[in-house]
């Protein structure tokens, strides 16, 4: 067993690709993942599972059909399963997102955004 | 559904009792806790599950009979199940914790500090 602390700010200066998630630890058989966000992500849903997005540094939208969430630092907020959602960063914004392993981040919609799943950093 | 984020720091001030788990948010089978912590906490293990420890404020030691762990503001660990460790804290911390719903604070220990469950602020 190591004994190091998981360290945010740090594990954000080892990659730079937008909308592309890098698990820094498990609990079980969940994933904790650093993600730099900016612009507009693609609708989409998670149809098995919720997902929670926490706010490192910047601000994120969460627009969703009826309504929209906007988090800064230091705020979460979980999206239900079946929720259509999609992330938006005016600017550079590094969340962290929990959620199952093997959930891929374009959900139920095909795209180009869609990333590898289960990168680590 | 409710638009609203989840902040820290306002949930924060809404408590003050130390070891003392408040539930902010729910995702499938899991929650999320924010906890103030001071002082020494008991030995113990979760043996069904692990935990995850974020700091958010203040400086958390996490002890094992191995080794410690210290972590500051925007450092996590995963403590793995059925692995002892003992939370200290010198001064006032705010900590939020990620496991199962239903687990208990001081897993498999008899305490004076064994919390209420389920606890929402």
């Amino acid at each position: 067993m190591k004994f190091d602390a998981i360290n945010f700010k740090d594990k954000f200066t080892k990659f730079s690709e937008p909308w592309s998630p890098r698990v820094i630890a498990e609990m079980n058989d969940y994933q904790f993942k650093l993600v730099k966000v900016e612009g507009e992500f693609v609708w989409h849903q998670h149809p098995a599972t919720d997902e929670t997005f926490i706010v490192i540094e910047g601000t994120l939208n969460i627009e969703f059909r009826e309504g929209t969430v906007t988090l800064n630092s230091g705020e979460m907020f979980v999206i239900p399963k079946g929720v259509e959602h999609k992330p938006v960063a005016i600017n550079e914004c590094k969340i962290m997102i929990v959620e199952p392993k093997g959930v891929v981040n374009t959900g139920d919609s095909d795209s180009e955004l869609t990333a590898k799943d289960d990168v680590w950093v």
